[in-house]
This record gives structure tokens, C-alpha cells and sequence, in this order.
């Protein structure tokens, strides 16, 4: 695979070890006439492969590479250290993930380790070491995949005495002396004062919430051992495999860890997509989750595909779809039919290579007995099985296309931030991750194709930055957005917090100098059941959940309503940035962002609605409606349409060049 | 007591050991002067008997006997091993039982023990042979109650050493070499596998949910140790008490054990009663909640009367009848005046023998100080004490009534495909429990006496077995059917999984042949927030919480509406039986029923409405309002009325003969 | 200060710990200037004061005494045993409290000892005794705080192996002999019995709940406990700081103490005033809520004056008064424009002699930095400072004023009853701390000042007391009242329980004898989906939550409507008091007082309305307006307006004599 034109490639989930080996070739073959190019294995097999210590049974998974690769499918071969064998954890049982309250978590299901076990990071490097050793240069094995969804069953945060030990170890290296974590926790506040590292503990299972700057450090660090942790196998497969992909499949919106710097050590970042569960326990209002119950929200697929797509520096792959209904959410409704080739295209469209579906067969046994797979329990096909014919058959006849072109606009998902959201929220509804998916939600309603960013990304092109939550604004980036053509608007708390989870001095907002000066003189969080509102030209939109009172000298842009405090600014903007005081309502939110994006020089549409979505790759555009009804492809009357029509039938899909 | 003719028996439950010995001979005398005939006590008194190891004190307790069955009362005698005493605790705290969160539960109120603990079982039969051997032929004592309510306060799941280790041993003896398990398990799944049966753990604290035959083998072998220790008990009673009844008081609708199992050591199934408090938690809608607070579901009585007769083998009583409000549920409202009379005569309606109330006098002191008596604590009569007199007094007007004949149509409730459910839910909002009592309800809607049944029973003259949840199908129980005249009608899930826990081979449904043969290719759960709709007939009835798409050579007799799969089966049928794929409303789920009936050949009446229910006894038809408003009795104009008239007021009851 | 006419004083609190010390002479003199006459500080100082064991660092709190002192302010020092410092921890872990889920709770915030642990009493009082030492008699200290906040954090129950040592000895005295517990806790009921104090744990993780005696004896040992270390330190500081008042900053409204027995050891009762999280998590309607959000409860500051200047014998503070908005309620709302100025009269006209503000700058570090302060982070003012600088200028021109004089009305607040029925609340909407803010609220929006009180506090003068929920009923105080002129009114539940928390007998109501003969016969606990009403004269009320059935010969004032038990009586009275059998809404509470103060003599206003509130000290009448629409004060036409005047905007004050 290569950044050249490309069309999809397809890929599915697949567990030798969980089916008779008489059936292998079988299958083998039917992916492979199905059109499928790609199968990932391996990832939950340790104790298959190694069924006692140091005994290896590598015979059966030889057999099972080669039935695959024979039918002309490329492997993606896993590191299984997700699900360590009962006799490792029989022989260490310090291994084990403790839980918030105090007690470990025991073995039965996966991810029963902790990060910081040494013990652990010394086995799963022995045994990813195997693997690698066995298939890293192996004919079928194009790709490798590192562990497994880290983040999944909250193992991320573990409160061991390994972890504590760790993190003292952390915390020395971070703040060199005591003293200077004294200063950086703000100890002096409630007589928390340290006289060595030592006397510091993991924070649960306290009287109160300890320093957020505590917290913020212990979400840092259980982020760096996940990257290390990562980093550690990707050594290990980029000795053993030279010149396959190494990825990782990330669970979307997990933002236990720093998807950014986990991605920097990988080839490709992949993504597991489940859009029902989200919609299930998600964002939307519950008038909309009716509506699009068996559709999903319009807008996270899309959000995730350019996350990753950024955390990949370009390469996104999707290893697992969500083919039918699944097993974990509080309920799992069935996709319409039509939802998994839309989903298919909705990935390639967002410049997704490959998507891969999990799974190949629905298992009888185990955990995931109600998750679905392109084949039911008796090999016959599942609904999902004829849509990826039909993505197969339309792929034929689509142009390849290049990789997706930087987007206009870049919004900002920074994991600190968030950390330090987490970490004083200071409202119980504030929720970060729902925030920025109402942003990008805005911006796709006016037709934006978006990249989503870190702070370590180059702004080389972008006419508009979004940053919903930056609150901890790294000065490097303000500066690099200060010196470029780019324009930025932050939501509220930007540039609130320094990275010792401080005030930033003056008052919050200060981390925007020098893009734009605000002092934030007061914030409030709101509660659910109260709305207020602000003025932008003639339009009153909600203003709901946080308020900030701002002095600025920029131009005031929109203005708060009512009793308290009528007139104060709601939005500022200099010629460089704004800085927006509240959380609007869907309405005002686009509002806001389509005169921001117009002062940015980026074109838009006319609100498309809440179902219909547009992407481009290459000179392609791609339509997928979301709603229940039929929806017009705003397409231009000489549009030739690779999919579809002008007219978009519920859960369906059109294309079209314009040349 | 005998399979004869019989007349309303009535008792009390009392604690001598609470009160000044000067006051029994007083309570014994206007216990018989109210018209009781039995009264049960000791259940608690194991610290009294024995208030040091191995010292007992048995003459307050012979004296007490002698009092109470010198008045004329016989004595329902208990083993008092639900309330072990503290110097037992302090000299074999493993007895204790531990939580899900691995704590010890501590001594201080009742049921305080690990079924799993063979200290515990040595003791238990210690006491309860010294009981025994006591009292076992003692001319007073008629009858006799082994230990008190299990399943009370979540005690039957125990997470501590001896259950683990009895676990294990169960499971050795199930599966006899670990491969078996893996098998059963589905070890491959999660590189889960085992090589000794010690390395096996209690399914709690884990990091995610273990398989789900782990699950469900836990709570089969959790029912198995009540099962066994009961067992127990009654082999020393048989021993000691030749020719008394034993029973044990079920709690209502707990699904911890299998009641038909223990049931089968006992010679009379008896059940504690406290309608409100199931209201106030129960299934019902607030609207609904609201309307009957005072008088409780007209349902949920019944469904255990009908379910204890069976458990009982047609032997049934009431042990605990709630007399007023009571102490333990979240809101504890008063019955209606004249419920307790109707409860009553409902009780001897579905066939009960004997109707005992709790308890004779209120306590001024201890837990329970808010649960109403007879008597209120200064000894005056409480309100059921009037509604006993005129229950005594109109039972003397009433002609003796044979034991309940079997019932047409015959509910089953199945222990084991509850814990299935209970292990994969698969939807938040999956409540077996409720839905059974929906599909109850249904049927007593329509005029239909219901026996409900375990999969062992025989199907002796049933006319139709409706079965709303048999998700472990019993292939002797379905041949059984096949080779009957029984016809058969079956709720979503059942037939799909096998005893091990596995989706049935091909496909869910398969469990049902060869009475019927159908593919489930799809499940849903669905939210509470929305609603689907199928189509029976002309009519639109919604569908809610779990859809199938069912693939079926079978006559298609409803299918389903709107734009997800319109037309596919929502009910399915051949000449034996009938598959329902969704959970039906209220209205949906009568009209299905009432075709089902007509077409097993079962008369039903026009529907009775929410609130009036209708039970036959012998020659006599019962009637019982259990709404606000009068209601008519549905009786031939040439009736002969033993209780009430045809204008039943509100908690009102008429019985009538035809003849 | 002394109980002559005084004028209101004003304070703040203040950390020099936490600033760097070049700014403690500037921030001295702007408080001087601002008008302050106060600052406490210290509290939190111990790690600072004492770095490491037996090593004492006093300079820098010498300098900064001096330095407010010199600058005019007189300061209330602080024992700092509200943060043990990390070392103590090191070398004596024992002294952590434990939760009641068992573990341990952990250093890193504050509160974190546990108050039966004998090495904390004893270090706690080694540091305060060095405290006190030092600055005991220091011009510049003119009063002290004891630790801070006691019962923030549920910290007061504590279960512990020192509680739980600590728990047995406190029995041991109460009983005596172990016969007399098992008597008391009614230990025949579950087989409970003790043969020794040992024997005994404390009430948590049992399998259900304990008795209700060994509830509220642990709850009053908790009790107990606090009171003791409270006294501890109190006698250490009169001793060293002979003539400074002594306080201790009470948590408005915290139950998990007896405030008056606390109270009794110290000079001065001080409260923490924070309104509007109090609205967010309160007791109104969410209507209301939204309409104060950033109001307040209209009712919660006035009632937690009342409640502390009388636990202060007279003499009452606000130690924190919250400045804007702060950082620990589920959302934190500014207050209004004008709410500081507004509460700071509030406080001023219930008596308080003195209003700290909580605090001086806003934090830009640690726990509460999104609490505000008089300043924002960068010392410029935030809005609070404005509102200061208005009430010191307008306190310059009102009448200097005496004491409050005795209401007319008291309500009664005692804490061993709250504990009642906390540990048997009977329904889970029973809300005591409500219940009594309802009835406080109808009294003053018919215009009436009100004492709140506990069953120790001479009756002297009072036309009537009101118990909203008196259930241990003192038999010492009902004959204080029957053998007085004042008149009683009680709500549902009083005088049913004995000390020990059994029934009275011979039935509930009996321990109001002889002021009042009543029966109840029945109770019963509501859900908040239901409602039923009660007729008086002819006006309709809502009944909720929890009804009685009552036999008395006192005249019958209200009675019950519907369909349940038509015509009982919901209020009687004779002409000594009045017994309320229900809890009704805002409108039928109203009535009932409004009768009830009629019939006791005290005259009444109309209806202020949701929003205004009448407070009168000396000869001045206070109104505050808590409403956002404008109001008129109920001033006569030749009134003499001192503060505001006849139209009072919202968020505004009024004051006015009529002389």
C-alpha cells in the first residue's frame, strides 16, 4: 500500500483457533471470493500459541497462515499480549490490573495486566519477540497489529503497587526534586506538603479529590507507559518484520492516553467502529437517537476516520466494522440494511485504505455470542456478507483515488486537555468528547471536509484552526498559529491551564497570547435543566452548560441575553482569532462557526441537515444520507455519479466527479 | 391435611422468644378465638436454644409449645439456621458469606452464612437434628419450616474460599477432565484455557464479564448448594418427624435457585406474600402503580400461587401474609382496607391450604419495627385482625372445595433459562421476571387458570404450554410436547441456547425441534425510548425491547411494520406450536394469546380489564376487583353467591356456583 | 465583642502560606481599606508549621500575624488539626479514617484523620496546645477556630479498628452490662445476642441492615466522639488564650453531629454559607431552581442563622460567606449582581455579629481553584469586592442595632432524632433536613422571625414551638412545655420513639404525652408518584410522602379525602398543642401554620410570596428580595428607609424603621 491512487481495500477478522481446521480452507476461499484482500489474526491466541511456559505450539498457526495466505489474502498478524495465559498469571500474579477500589481485577476475560508490571512488560516483550521472530519476514504476513484496543475494560489506570512504584519513578523524573513538585501540586494548599517521592500515592480512594494537578500527572504517566509499552513491541516488529505496517487498533474517543504519541510510533493508525453502541450511549438528544437508532450518528464515523487518519500521519485503516448488531451496549439494535455499505464508503471517503470487518463468523460460545459477523454460527451468509458483494462489485467501477488532500480546517483534539478536563471538570455535564463532536457536527452541516490535529501538528495550509477545549494551550502552537496565514476560534477554557494544571497568569485565557488577549473573569458551569442565551446580528441562540465573563480589548462578535450580566461578550475575534464564552445549542454553534469559517476564506454550504453528509476524496464526491427519508445530492446537473444518484435513498450513498 | 375436601385454614407467625412469657397463654387464646389454626415459630432462635456451644435451653421453648398447642393450635416448627448465633461466628468466621466486592459480610442481622461452608453445613445439621430430635413427634408440633427465605439479602451468591473451592469441585465433578471445560467454556475465545480445575476463580472482580457458561455454571451450582443443604435438612426432619409436613417459605419471583428443584424435597411449597412492596418495584407503569398502590398487582399473587401449587406438587400455602404496610420496600404504602381479606380468599382460591399471617404482633423494637401485625404493639387489634374475623366467618358459609384441578394451559417458568439471561442479558431492559408476569397477566386477563411449570413436569391434559422465555429448551421436555395433544406457544429467545451455554446448533430457535423448526438469523435489543410496531390481522400492536428476523417454513400469522424488514415474521406457527420473535405491549400480547388459546382449543372470556380477576376452585368461581372502581361479576344471572354479590366494590371478592 | 448595639463587622479568610510573603503587607492594607475588620487564617498550616516531627517553623506566621495586625485587622488564628501533614501519616497510618466500604482513606487532600484514633487525639492536641502556646495571648489574636469544617468529606463515621475499639467502650459505659444492650438493641429478634462487648462491630457491610438501635448508637457515638475532640482543644485554647471568643465553622445543615452539644464548648457559632450549590442540590422543585439559580434557597441562609445563633447561645458568624462562584456542586452558578451585598445583610439582620468571606484571592493552584475570592487570581477585584465596598459604605449609615431579640416562634432541630430516622427512614423520599426547611420557609413567607432551637433551650417567652420532626420526643422538654404558656405544633413521626430506639409506648405519639394524647395506629411512607390530600376548613391539600392514622380525643382540625380511609383525621389539637398526621406541599403547610400561629397568638403577615423575606432586628425591618422580578416592601407610608428603598429591585435589600 502506498500513498498512490488507490481503491478500497477490504479485510476481515478471523480466529483459526476458535474453528476446526477442516473448515480453514473453506473459509479461507470464500473471503477471498467475497473480494476480501486482507485478514488480521492472532491477537487473543498467547496461550494457544504457548500453552505452558516457554513450550510453543507453532504448528497450527503455521497451517492457518498458509490456508490463508494460499488463497490469496495478505495476513495482518498480531502481538496477543491483550490476553496473557492463566499460567503466567499463575506464576505472577502481580501482573494483574488493581481497580480504583483497591482490589485486582481478577483473570477470566482479556486485558488482566497492568502497564507498569515489570514482570508483564518483560513477558509481553518475550512473547511479542516470538511471534516476530516466527512471521516477521513470513511470505503472508503483510501487517502486524500490536496488542489490542488499549483503553478497553478501563485498564489503562491501575492502581497497583507497580503503578505507584512507577509513578513515583515518574514523578522523580518529571519534577527532578520534591520541591518542585511541592510548587507544581500546590501543596501548600491543604497541608499536603511531600518530603520525598516516596510518601506518594496512587490517587483513589481518598477522603477528597486530591491536587487535579495529581490527577493530571497520573493521567500523563498512564499515558507514557501505554506509549512505551507500544513502543516497545514496535521495536521489537520493526527488528523482526522489516517493511510490514505496524498498527495498533485504536478504540474511538478512548481518551485514556495520548492517541497522537502512541500513533508517532506507528505505520498505520486503525480504528474499531461501532456506531450503533455509540449512538446508544452517546451525544444526541433522545428525539434523534430515535430517529437514527439503526443509522447511527452522522457525525462519529466521520470524526474518528479523521482523527485517525491524523494519529496514522495520513494512513487510517478501519480493522474492525461493526457488521450487524453487537454484544456490549445497553442496547444493540440491528443497522438498516444498506448502513455497513455506507459505512464501507463513508471510510474510504475520509481516505480510509482499508476497512476490515469483525467478524468472519458469529461465535457460538464465549463473551461475544450476540456480536454478528459477515457469516452466522452456521457459515450461511449475514445481511452484511451481500452488502460487501455490492461494495465490491461498485468499487470496480469507481475511480481509484488519491489519499484524502489536507482539509481547510483543522480542529484540535489535544489528550492533555482533556486530562485536564477530567481532571476538574467543575460541572457534571461537561463532557468534553461530546463538545467537540457538536463542533465538528457544525462544521459537517456546512458541508467542511475536516482534519482533526494535535498541537504538535504543522498548520501548513490551514485557513481555519478549531479548538473546542484547548485548555492547555502549548505556547509553541499559539506562536505557530500567530506566525501563519491561519486563522484560529477557541472554544471556552482555551488557554486556561498551564501544563502544572495552573491558572495561567494573568487569568485564564492568557494561554491565547499573543493570537488573541482575553481575560476570563469569571466561569460558570450550568446545570442541564437551565438554559440562557446570547445575541449574534439578530439571532438568539442557547447558551448552555458554561459561561465565562470575558474583558477583552478584540471585537465583541456576540453578546449575552438576559438578567445576569446582558451585553457581556459571548464571542470575540481579533484579525487573527476568536474566542467563544460559552457552549451553544446545535443552532448557535453553526451559527458561530459558518461566520467564522466565512472571515477564514473557506467556502460553505447551506446547512445540509442533520442526516446528510458530504465528503470528497480526489475529485470525488461522496453523499451518504443518514435519515430516514430520501435526501437530494446537492450535486451540479452535468455530475457524472460513480454511486448512486441525485436522489439518496435512507441509508444510502452517492459519488460523482464533476469533470 | 389431605387431598380432600378442604375449608380455609388460617395461622400466624409468632415469637414467643420476644415476649414476656406471662403474655403467651393470652396471645395463644385469641389466636384460636380469632378462628387461626396454626402458628409457626422458632426460626430465629438458634442463640435462644443454644445460647452457648453445646449448652441448650429448651424448656421456654417447650413451655411456649405447650401454651400454643394447649389452646387448640398446631405448631409449624422451624430450624433455625438462617440466624446463626455470634459465639459461632467468633469461633468459625469462615461460615460468614462474602460479596461480589470480596468482603466478609458481617454478623448483626440474619442470614449470615456461606452455603458453601461445610463448618456451616456441619452445624446447621448439628442444630436442626438436636431441633428435631426434640420436637420431632411432639404432639403439638404439625408441621415443620426449614430455615427461612432463601435467597433473602443476595446471600445465595457467596464469593469466598469454600465456595471457590467447592466451585471447583462441582466443576470437576460436572466435567471431569479440564478439556471438557474449555470446551464448554469456550476457552479458545480469549486465551482463556485452563489446565487444572484449581486455577479456576469465582466470577467476580473482573475486568470484564467472564464467559457466560462460567456464569451460568456459577449459579447452577449456587442453586445446587440450596438444593443440598435443604436436602439435608429435610432428611434429618424425615428422620425425626415422621409424618409432618416439611416445607420452606419461598421468597416470591426469586430466581437465585431452582424452586421446582428444592421444591421436590418438600411436601408443601409455601411462599411469603407482600403484594405492595412488589408493586412499588415491580413491573408495572407508574399510571398503573399509581391506581393500584393500595391494592398491588392483580397479577403478581396469583402468578406465585400458581407457581408455588407447582412447586409443591399441589401443595401450597402462604406462610408470611403482609397484614398492613410493611418496612422494607422503598415506599411502604397501607393495603386497602379489605385487602387482606381479599388476598386471602385469592390464596384459597388458586388452591392454597393455608394462609399464614406475619406476624401476630408488631415489634416496638429491632429491623422490623415497621412491619405491621395483627395485633399493633399494645396488643389492640390492627385492621387484618377484623378482615381475619370476617374471613373466619364467611368460610363457614362456604362449601368445601376440593383441591385446584389442573389448568388448561400451563405457563413455564425454567430456573436454568433464567440464569441464561441473567449471564447474557444482551439489553439493559431484558427483564424476564416481568415479562413472564406480562404474558400471566394476559392470559388471566382473558379468564384463564394458569399452572405454572418446570420443564419436568408431565403435560397431562394441557390443552397449551406457554412458554415466554425457555431460552434452554429441554430436548426431553419439547419431545414430550411433540407426542402429545399439547400444543405449544414460545416467546422470543427460546430454543436458543444449549445446556453448555452455546447458541444452539445451526441457529437460535434450533432448541425447538421437532415441535417446531424455525432460524433466528437476527436479534435486537432495543431502548425503552423507542418502539416498533407488527401487524396481526388489522391490528398494529408496538413491539418492544428485543426484535427477531426469524426464518421459518411455518405459517406466518403477524409480521412486522415500518421501514426496518417490513414483512418479516413477527409470529410464526404450524399445526404443534407457535413462536413469537418480539415482547409485544399489553394489548399486542392479549390479542396473540387469545388466538393462540382459541386455537389450542382453550374457551376464554371477553377480556376482564386491568383490574378484575377471575379464579375456579372446585364448582366455584371466584371473582376479585382488585381496581378503585366497582366492577360487575361476570356470573350467569342464575348464580349462587357464597361471598359478595354480582356489584364486587373495590378490593372486593364474590364466588358463586353455577350449579 | 459583647451583646451591645453593635454595627455590622465584616472579614475574610486568608492563606499567607500560599502567597509568596512580599505581598502579605499589600494584600493587609487592602483589606483594611476595603473595610474588613477580620481575617482568619491558619487552618490549614500544619505541614508548614511544623515540617517535621517536633520541628517547629513559627517565623514566618509570627511575620505574618504581625503584618495583618499591624495593618488594623484582627485575626482569628486556627488550630490546623483539619490537615495532618504527610509525616504524621508515615509514622502513624493508623490515624486515617476508614470508609465504610472498609479501605482505608488516603492522604492527599484534607480531613483525613479519624476521630477515634487515641495517636490523633493525642498529636492533635500536641499541636494545638503549641499553637495556642504561642499565640494565645498575642495582641493581634482575638479569637480562634477550632479544626475546620467537621463532617465535610464524611469524615465524622469512621469504621476503623479505633472506631470500632472506641465503639465497644463507649457501649460498655452506656449499658453497663451486655444484658442491657441485647434488651436495647432487641437482640432476640435475628438471633442476635451478645454475651460480651467484644463481640461487637461496627455497622457496615453487614448482610442487611443492623438494628436500629445499634444504628443510632453508633450515630451518637460518632457523635460523641466529635464532641469530645472538639472539647479536647477548646479547654487547651482557654487555657493558653484566655478572653479570645472560641469558634468552630460549622457545615450548614450537616446532620452527622450534635451541633448544639458542640456548640455548648464554644463562645461564638460560625457557619459556612454557600447558597447556591445548596440550591442546586436542595430541596426545590426544579421550577424554582431555575428561577434562583443564581439567587439561592430564599430560606436556606436564614435558616442556617437561626439554627447557629442559637447553637452560639446568641452569639453567631459566618466564617465563610460564599464571594461568586464556587468549585464543588454538581453545577457551579454565579450569584446575581447584588447577592453578596444582599446575604451580607441577610446575615446582619438573623443577628450574625460578623461576615467573613471565604476568601481573600482566588487560587490559581490546587483543589479549589476554580473557588473565587474577593480577588481574582491577578489581585485585581472580582465583583464581591464592589459589593463589600457598598454595604461598608452603607453600614456607615444604618442604626447601630442590638442583639436579636427572641422570635415568638421556635422551631425545634434535634439531631438525635434526625439520627431516628436516618437509621430508619421507613421510605426513601423521607428527607428530615426538607421537611424542616419547608416548614421554616412557610413560617417566613407568612412574615415570622424564628429561633431554632433543640430540646435543651429554656422555653422562656415563646408563643410557639413548631417540631417539624421531633421523634424522640424529651420527656423533660414536653413537660417544660406543658407546664409553660407556649404552645406546640408537631409534625408526623414525633414522640414515636424512645431513646432507644424503640416504639413508645403504647403506641407512636405517646412520647408527646401529656401535652397531647394520640395513638398512631398506622403509618405509611408514600412515593413521590402518588399524591392524596387532606381537607381543611375548605381548602384541598396535597398529602405527601408519608400519612398516619391517629386516634385522639383532641379536636379534629383536618381530615383525609379519597378513597382510603375518608374523614380520619390528618390534624388535631387541644388547646395545649397541635399534631399534623401528613406531610403537605408549600400551600398546605402554609395553612396549617398560618391557623396554628393564629391560635397561638402570633400575629401574622400575608403571604409574602415565594421570593421576599421579612427579617426585623431591633427596630429596624430588613426585606430581601430574592426574586428577579422588582418588589414591594411592606413598609408603612412613614417608614424611614435606611437601606434601599419601597421598590426593592431583585437581588436588592430594603431597610427601614418605623419609628
Amino acid at each position: 500500500m502506498t500513498a498512490e491512487m488507490t481503491r478500497p481495500e477490504l479485510g476481515v477478522c478471523y480466529y483459526p483457533e476458535q474453528w476446526p481446521e477442516a473448515q480453514w480452507a473453506d473459509d479461507a476461499r470464500r473471503m477471498r471470493e467475497l473480494g476480501l484482500d486482507w485478514v488480521r489474526v492472532g491477537e487473543f491466541a498467547w496461550s494457544m500459541i504457548e500453552p505452558a511456559p516457554g513450550r510453543f505450539e507453532w504448528d497450527w498457526l503455521d497451517r492457518a497462515i498458509d490456508v490463508l495466505g494460499a488463497a490469496g489474502l495478505k495476513v495482518i498478524m498480531s502481538t496477543p499480549t491483550a490476553a496473557p495465559p492463566r499460567w503466567l498469571v499463575d506464576k505472577h500474579p502481580e501482573i494483574l490490573p488493581v481497580g480504583p477500589d483497591g482490589n485486582v481485577r481478577k483473570f477470566g476475560s482479556r486485558r488482566h495486566y497492568c502497564f507498569s508490571s515489570p514482570v508483564f512488560r518483560g513477558e509481553a516483550a518475550r512473547i511479542a519477540e516470538a511471534v516476530a521472530e516466527r512471521y516477521g519476514t513470513h511470505e503472508h504476513v503483510a501487517a502486524w497489529q500490536i496488542d489490542n484496543e488499549y483503553g478497553d475494560h478501563d485498564t489503562i489506570h491501575s492502581y497497583s503497587p507497580a503503578a505507584r512504584d512507577a509513578f513515583r519513578d515518574w514523578l522523580a523524573r518529571r519534577y527532578g526534586d520534591i520541591g518542585a513538585l511541592n510548587t507544581a501540586w500546590g501543596t501548600s494548599f491543604w497541608s499536603m506538603r511531600y518530603d520525598d517521592f516516596a510518601q506518594i500515592e496512587l490517587p483513589n480512594q481518598m477522603v477528597e479529590e486530591p491536587t487535579p494537578t495529581q490527577l493530571t500527572d497520573f493521567l500523563r504517566f498512564s499515558s507514557d507507559q501505554v506509549q512505551s509499552f507500544n513502543r516497545m513491541q514496535a521495536e521489537i516488529l520493526r527488528k523482526h518484520a522489516p517493511g510490514r505496517a505496524i498498527t495498533h487498533n485504536f478504540m474511538n474517543q478512548n481518551e485514556d492516553f495520548d492517541h497522537h504519541a502512541v500513533g508517532a510510533d506507528l505505520d498505520v493508525a486503525s480504528w474499531d467502529a461501532y456506531p450503533l453502541g455509540n449512538l446508544v450511549h452517546g451525544r444526541l438528544p433522545e428525539a434523534d437517537k430515535q430517529r437514527l437508532l439503526r443509522h447511527g450518528d452522522p457525525d462519529q464515523p466521520g470524526f474518528n476516520h479523521d482523527l485517525y487518519r491524523g494519529v496514522g500521519n495520513g494512513r487510517m485503516w478501519v480493522m474492525e466494522q461493526q457488521p450487524g448488531p453487537v454484544n456490549w451496549a445497553d442496547a444493540n439494535p440491528a443497522p438498516a440494511d444498506g448502513m455497513v455499505r455506507l459505512w464501507t464508503w463513508l471510510a474510504h471517503a475520509h481516505g480510509c485504505e482499508m476497512v476490515s470487518y469483525f467478524r468472519w463468523r458469529q461465535a457460538p460460545f464465549a463473551q461475544e455470542q450476540f456480536h454478528t459477523g459477515l457469516l452466522l454460527p452456521d457459515s450461511t451468509p449475514d445481511r452484511a456478507f451481500a452488502e460487501i458483494e455490492e461494495v465490491v462489485a461498485e468499487a470496480a467501477a469507481l475511480p481509484a483515488l488519491p489519499p484524502r488532500a489536507p482539509s481547510e480546517v483543522a480542529l484540535v483534539l489535544d489528550y492533555p486537555s482533556r486530562w485536564a478536563l477530567s481532571a476538574l471538570p467543575q460541572g457534571r455535564n461537561f463532557r468534553a468528547g461530546h463538545h467537540a463532536l457538536d463542533w465538528y457536527s457544525a462544521l459537517r452541516r456546512l458541508g467542511i471536509d475536516v482534519d482533526i490535529v494535535g498541537q504538535h501538528t504543522e498548520l501548513n495550509g490551514y485557513r481555519l484552526v478549531v479548538a473546542p477545549d484547548l485548555v492547555m494551550a502549548d505556547a509553541g502552537f499559539i506562536k505557530r498559529i500567530a506566525a501563519s496565514d491561519t486563522k484560529a476560534i477557541f472554544g471556552p477554557r482555551s488557554g486556561s491551564r498551564t501544563e502544572a494544571m495552573h491558572v495561567t497568569a494573568p487569568l485564564p485565557g492568557a494561554g491565547l497570547a499573543p493570537l488573541i488577549e482575553l481575560r476570563v473573569t469569571r466561569v460558570e458551569s450550568l446545570p442541564d435543566w437551565h438554559s440562557e442565551s446570547f445575541l449574534m446580528g439578530n439571532a438568539s441562540h442557547a447558551a448552555r452548560r458554561w459561561r465565562e465573563t470575558i474583558e477583552s480589548d478584540a471585537e465583541v462578535l456576540a453578546t449575552f441575553e438576559g438578567a445576569y450580566r446582558e451585553g457581556t461578550p459571548a464571542l470575540v475575534g481579533n484579525d487573527r482569532a476568536r474566542y467563544l464564552a460559552t457552549l451553544p445549542g446545535d443552532e448557535g454553534l453553526r451559527h458561530v462557526l459558518e461566520d467564522t469559517l466565512r472571515w477564514a476564506g473557506v467556502d460553505t454550504l447551506p446547512d445540509l441537515g442533520p442526516d446528510l453528509r458530504l465528503t470528497r476524496r480526489g475529485n470525488v464526491t461522496f453523499a451518504f444520507n443518514f435519515g430516514c427519508e430520501p435526501a437530494a445530492a446537492p450535486a451540479p446537473p452535468e455530475a457524472t455519479f460513480h454511486l448512486g444518484a441525485a436522489r439518496i435513498p435512507p441509508a444510502g450513498v452517492a459519488a460523482w466527479s464533476e469533470t
